[in-house]
Formats: C-alpha cells, sequence, structure tokens
C-alpha cells in the first residue's frame, strides 16, 4: 500500500472529492500506481488528508464505477489491470475546412430552388401553438412507426381527390424525406434488387440505390418516357420512373407507355414499379394527370411524394404508397423503425391540410410559379433562333436546347457563368456521360427568382449567348 | 371520323369541358373509340354540342397530354394505342385492420418508457415562436446535409463538456432518430460488414443491421461486458457496444475492457467500435464515466447519442459523431443524403440547449428518476430473499434475477400479467434462444409510472410473485 499526498485546494474550482479522483486516476494512468497496488482504506487516506471520509469514499466510488480500481471484500482497494493503451488529453489537430471558391453569382437559374417568401408562416405558427398546447404529452411520446394515423388519414384523403391515387390510410409511411423512405424501400425490397432508371434523372435516387448496393441500370428516354424495349433487355426488376414530370426533361409520360410499364411489371413475379410524384403540384395547364398508382390494379407501383417541394424544403415530411404485397414485408421486417418525423411536426401538417392551408398555399404557389414560368417563357423568346425549348408548362424549370450541333454544354455554362448567371448542364443528370444524342442542352429554374432577377438573368444570358459574336 | 353526341349538363356539378374529357376518355377505354379513330376537329364538335370551341379545346389539351389521343398536324386528332390493361374505378377492398387484443396493463414496467410530464412545453413553444419569426425565409431552406452548423456546434460543445468526447462540429451527423443513423452508418461502413453485438441488446440495432445485410456475431456478457475472446473468435470486424450502460443489463463497462476493446479495434484496419451512449445522461451516483469515444486515440469510436430520452421520444434528433477516416467517406459517397431532419426543429433545439434549459431539464428529469429509482429499490427489497436486483444506479429499469433455478420467466411474466402488471422477459432482448446460463430474469421500467403507480404496481407484483403460495 503506497501513501497518497494528494495536494488538495480546500478552495479549489473543483470539489475536493474531484481533486482526489483525477489525482489519484492520473497516477493510475501514468504508471505510478500500477496493476495490483493497494490503495490506502478510505478512512486512512481521510486521517491523511484532513478530509471527511465520505468525500474519499466518492472519489473511490467514482475510480470504482469506471473501472479503475476493484473492491475486494474485507481487504481493500486495488488498482485494476489496464490495457496497453492510456487515456491522455491531446487535442485533435483542427483540419481547416476547406471552403469551395465563391464565384459571384447574381442569378442563380437552379432547377431545384422553390420560392419561399409567401408561406403562411403566422399560419404555421398558430397551428404550432395549438397543438404543442392540445396535445401536450401524448404528442411527446414515440407514436406510430409508419406515420400519425391522422396525418396518414389526410394525406390519403389528399391523395385520392388530387393525385387518383387509391389506398388506403395503412398502405401509406411517412418519413423523414423521400432519401430516408428510398433507403427504407430499398430495405423492403430486399437486397440483390436491379434497378432501372430513367436517364438522365433524379440523380439522388440513383445514388441512394447505388449506395445500398442495387445494380443500377441507366434506360434512355424518348419523348415519352422510359423506353421499354431497354427496359426489357436490362435484367432489371424494378423501375425508377416520374411519370407525371420527368426530371430534369420535363417529359409528361402518356397513358399509353404507363400501361407497357405495368404490362412489364405484371409479367413477372417481384416486379415493381417506384413512381417518384415529386412535383406533380405543379402544372399550368390543363388538371393533373392522375397517378401511375391510379391505373395499377395488380399493386405493382410504390407511389412516393413529398412536401419539401410543395411547402419547403424544410419541411422534412414525404410519403409513400406500399402496395398489399409489400405492406406485409413491411409489417413483418420493417416496423421496427421507429418513426422518423417529430410528432408535433406531422400534428401540425395534418392540421395545416385539413384547415385548407395546403390547398390555398399550393393555389397560391401555383399562380406565382406560373407567373414566374409565362414570364421566363416570354423573355426566353428572343434565344428562339438558336435554341429549342422544352419543358415548359409544370415544374419549375425548362430546357433550352441548342440548334447548332457545334455549341457544346461547357461552353453555354461558362458563358453565361461570365455574366453572373448559373444555368444547369444537362449532362450533370446523367448517369452515364456516354455518348449523347442529345443537342447542349441546359435547365432554367425559375422558382428561387424573383421576377425582377428573372428580368435580369435573361438579359445577361443574352449577353452571354446571343451579343458576344455580334461585338 | 365518328361523330361524338355527348350527353352536356350545362349546369352540372363537372364543368363542360370536364364532361367532355371524361366522355371521351371512358369512350377510348371502353374501347368505343379504338386506336386511329379520328376525332371530330374542335370546331365541329363545338358546334355540334353547341359549346365554345375553347371548352372542347381544353379538354382535347387534356387528353393530349395525358396521351389519350395524339394530335397529327394538319390532319386532326387521332386516339392513341393504349396497352392492354384498362382503366376502370374499382375499389379496392378495404382489410380489416386486425386490433390486437386490450390487455389491461394497469402498471406497465416498460424499460422503455419516459416521463414526459415535467417537459417545459411553454419554454418549448416560446423557443420555437421566436426561431419562427426571427429566422423566417432561410429557415425554410433545405440546409446543411449533416445539420444545421448551430446546433452541430452546441452538440458539440455539450459532447465535449458532459460525455468528453473530443471531436471537431464537422464530424458530427445530425438525423431523424437514431435507426435513420445506424441505417446511413451502415451506407458509410460499406457492404459486406460482420458486426458483433452484444447479447442481449436493444434489438433494434440488431434488426437494422440485419435488414441491410450485415452477418451478426451475438457476443456474450460477463460482468464488465463484452467478452473479448469471443469477440476475437467471431470474424466480425465491427462491435456495436454500450459501455456506459448496457441495455437490457445495466452493466457499466470498466475502463480495462474499453482499452481491450480498443486494442482489438486498432490491431486490424477497417475495424470500428459503434459507442451508443443512448442513456448516459441518466445516472445518480458518482459523475458519468466519460465516453469510450473519449479514450481512443486512432479513430476507431463512432459516437452515437440521442435526444429521443433525454428530451422526448417526439424529438427524433439523434447525432453521431465520425472517425475523421469515416468522415472523408461520408463525405466522398454519403454527403448527397438531405438531413433528415426539420431546420425549425434543430433550431429550436439548438437554441433550448444553449439557453440552458436542457441542462436543468436534465437535472430537474434525474432528480425526478433518481426518487422514482430509489422508491422502487427500496419496495423491492422485499424481494430479496428470492430475488437478486442488478442495474440500479443509472439508466431506467432495473433487473430482477430469479434466486430460485427452477423458476422460469414465462411464469414470472405472465403470474405479474394476471395481477396487471407487465414486465419484460430478459429473454425477449436476446438475439439467439440458445443456452441460458441466466437465471429467470425480468426488467422492470419505472420512468413511465407515477410514484403511486410504482407503489400499487410493486404491491400488485407481490401478490403475483410472493404472496400466491402462502395463500
Amino acid at each position: 500500500m503506497r501513501e497518497l499526498t494528494i495536494p488538495i485546494e480546500v478552495n479549489g474550482k473543483e470539489h475536493i472529492y474531484e481533486q482526489i479522483y483525477q489525482y489519484i486516476k492520473k497516477e493510475i494512468i501514468e504508471g505510478s500506481l500500477s496493476e495490483g497496488d493497494r490503495l490506502p482504506s478510505t478512512r486512512a487516506l481521510s486521517e491523511h488528508l484532513e478530509v471527511a471520509r465520505s468525500t474519499v469514499g466518492l472519489a473511490y466510488d467514482q475510480l470504482l464505477s469506471e473501472g479503475y480500481i476493484e473492491s475486494v471484500p474485507y481487504k481493500g482497494y486495488y488498482v485494476c489491470r489496464l490495457e496497453g493503451m492510456l487515456y491522455l488529453e491531446q487535442p485533435e489537430t483542427k483540419k481547416e475546412e476547406k471552403k469551395p471558391l465563391r464565384q459571384t453569382v447574381r442569378y442563380d437559374f437552379s432547377p431545384n430552388a422553390v420560392d419561399v417568401s409567401s408561406f403562411p408562416m403566422s399560419v404555421w405558427q398558430k397551428i404550432n401553438k395549438e397543438v404543442l398546447s392540445e396535445h401536450y404529452n401524448e404528442i411527446l411520446e414515440l407514436g406510430d412507426p409508419k406515420g400519425d394515423p391522422g396525418l396518414r388519414r389526410t394525406i390519403c384523403q389528399y391523395l385520392h381527390s388530387f393525385r387518383g391515387v387509391k389506398c388506403r390510410e395503412e398502405q401509406i409511411i411517412v418519413g423523414a424525406g423521400n432519401d430516408y423512405l428510398l433507403m427504407l424501400l430499398g430495405v423492403i425490397l430486399g437486397e440483390g434488387r436491379k434497378l432501372a432508371i430513367e436517364n438522365p434523372t433524379y440523380l439522388r435516387a440513383y445514388r441512394i440505390f447505388s449506395s445500398i448496393g442495387y445494380k443500377i441500370s441507366a434506360i434512355p428516354l424518348d419523348e415519352n418516357g422510359m423506353q421499354v424495349p431497354a427496359l426489357r433487355e436490362s435484367a432489371a426488376d424494378t423501375a425508377y420512373i416520374m411519370p407525371s414530370h420527368q426530371f430534369p426533361t420535363g417529359v409528361i409520360m402518356p397513358i399509353g407507355r404507363r400501361m407497357e410499364l405495368l404490362n412489364w411489371a405484371n409479367e413477372k413475379e417481384e416486379r415493381f414499379l417506384i413512381e417518384d410524384d415529386y412535383d406533380s403540384e405543379f402544372r399550368y395547364r390543363g388538371k393533373p394527370i392522375p397517378s401511375l398508382q391510379s391505373v395499377d390494379k395488380r399493386g405493382r407501383v410504390i407511389y412516393v411524394g413529398t412536401f419539401s417541394k410543395s411547402i419547403a424544403p424544410a419541411i422534412r415530411v414525404s410519403y409513400m404508397v406500399l402496395p398489399q404485397e409489400l405492406l406485409e414485408r413491411y409489417e413483418k421486417n420493417c416496423s421496427f423503425f421507429s418513426s422518423s418525423v417529430s410528432r408535433i411536426q406531422q400534428n401540425v401538417l395534418a392540421e395545416f391540410i385539413r384547415g385548407g392551408h395546403y390547398e390555398r398555399y399550393l393555389n397560391k404557389m401555383r399562380k406565382l410559379y406560373r407567373n414566374k414560368h409565362n414570364q421566363l417563357c416570354r423573355l426566353l423568346e428572343v434565344f428562339e433562333e438558336r435554341f429549342e425549348i422544352y419543358g415548359e408548362g409544370a415544374g419549375l424549370h425548362v430546357l433550352l436546347v441548342s440548334k447548332d450541333p457545334l455549341v457544346t454544354e461547357e461552353e453555354l455554362v461558362e458563358k453565361a457563368n461570365k455574366t453572373g448567371c448559373k444555368v444547369y448542364g444537362l449532362s450533370s443528370y446523367r448517369i452515364e456521360q456516354a455518348i449523347q444524342d442529345w443537342r447542349a442542352t441546359v435547365l432554367i429554374g425559375y422558382a428561387g427568382l424573383t421576377e425582377r432577377e428573372i428580368e435580369e438573368g435573361v438579359a445577361a444570358l443574352k449577353r452571354a449567348w446571343l451579343l458576344e459574336e455580334n461585338e
């Protein structure tokens, strides 16, 4: 047994028991006290240090519970064996975060931006307050893994009325964003699948399914969407499609092609279609086209939609509608996953929809986006000699396709960049950068810009792409 | 070309264009109009039906965009080919939802319950309101995939002060609950891993990693935690452990065992330890034991924690701290995953912590749980003749281990059930139900019960387990 003379600061910042604990711990770590060494009894040490015995007791308890010492009945406290490595405070080297060089983008024509300036924050706030005070405790509990029944019922009704989706609320799974739901869907569908995906596409889905080990076949599009012969040639058992409004091409899949895809899915067991209906809310002509799910008679379609696009990106609420067969697999294998959305947010959202605020907001946004869309299309008329314009009538961007086969996409993007505009080359949405039969194509999104910015931005694009050569 | 005599209800519920559209669609679907049939021109049909030409135009536009008809320049409108399947409204059969028979559980000693009755809802509400009004638009945008920098900074400081975690804020990933983060971690770590997991354990983690295809080795525990020789015998490259307070056994891993595990991880490339620090906030004796991450010098530990346990289950916010090597993989392969937590909630939570409310709430809860814990342990003294009591001093449950080798777990659970108590058998947390060297063991959680319920519940358990035989 060693005598421990611990320098105690009686009025120090640290409690006396803490000082004793830290001292002994340090001695053990540094090897001054080693395996099997016996510590003084609490009585002996307390007398030696002239502190209360209970204070020493506290320090020993802490050392005991962290496993630095052990207590042998009727014998005393002994230092434990510590494996090789030692505990030393050593600040990690701080790695400088690399910040990308900021380019001066004055007009960002991002196809993924949304306009949140009209969001009825005061309504949202009011509902938030009501939900928090009315439900109180219950709302803090975990809740249904699929999502709150009230919200699912509301989504079910909404999908039925607005998208023709036919389902029961028990088929709906609410999740924190599409990325999460696609990961979960990967678990439900099981390992080793082969996924056909439109090319070009929303690369996020491509990346998620690749990251969970799915083999991906990139299927080319024609003016009606995914080419079915190419789908048949691939060994795919699942296809990920955006029939209402393909991103980024803007193709709207006609009923004939939808039927062909459903027939493909019906031909074999274990074939499924994932319908991503990501921005069906924004359509400026005619009435919305019913979902693919609505014409699926045999439970082959998984319908996925989101509020992140239609309300605000920060609202991390998406939903998927599982066909019966997959619902059963979910119940069996995956229902242990806790819901990934806070119940508070689920309740606020349900109330927002039920109270008619969502519909009003959608109508307002549709009008706002339509105005921007029409303004942009009008301003783009001046480009018609050199470009074809595609994808109008829906969504939040249009495509400009160069008529000149010698113009490259990079050239367009770079020239735009020089006049302060950021436009998005179509090739960045391609899965494979192989032979391209498309001419140079750029995406022009408008949702995130004000009408004034759209006007100025298009003027800048004109300088970039039309005037330059005349100067 | 067929003459179409469409019965128009001028003052009907549906707009006239809608009636025309529905009529023609139905004709096509039912085969009365078939592939290649030419429709009357808009002029002809409008004259025939005595409606405005633009009304017919609207109906044709809708049919065009849904792909039922096509327009051939200078010729007119033709019915498209529809693949075999037809669109028919046919309500799906409603499956009755099976509701489990409700048993009359008066005292649910669930080890997973939490007490949310003291949650400072008014503070949360106030911060919510401030956050929504101050940040307004910005907060509706998508934000950083890892989580808001402000929240990550706050978590970083909190983890450093309270758990000794050494990290930079860029190593922190915020996610919607542990389940999500473990799925994401699975993607970061990559396919085909072999995971060692404590047995018994938190089965959720077991299920998640199984569902993403990891091979699982169930490693037995001794009184210091996961047995290292068994870990070495398994071919595992990753181990999932709860060193601060193992669930469900309550084992607190001493420093010696921690070092052994770290040494195991250091011996080979690609070995990692996942430290789940799920309820380290609730410890009733001594000061908290620093995290395993805090003694990891070589970046082998992934630290995972959650606010769902310490604030409320509905707060779906968890976080993980990635070591440098995995951070780089995340940045390279996974940073496209959008954040799964609403920015509103992230900001409210950050403010809740920064304002000191979290610490105050934790102190309050620790006191509240300590009182319940002490009360329960006092009441359980009467069982000491027949049971050993383990796992006190931390967490939200204790274990009762029968001293009688003939008593079975089922017996204990069933008898308790008859007196209105729900207790949880240890075997339901076991990965494999093989040979059990443990005696019949039940978990008694107390967090979800009031002090009065604990008193009444334990009295009921006494009737169930002690008195019966004397009657």
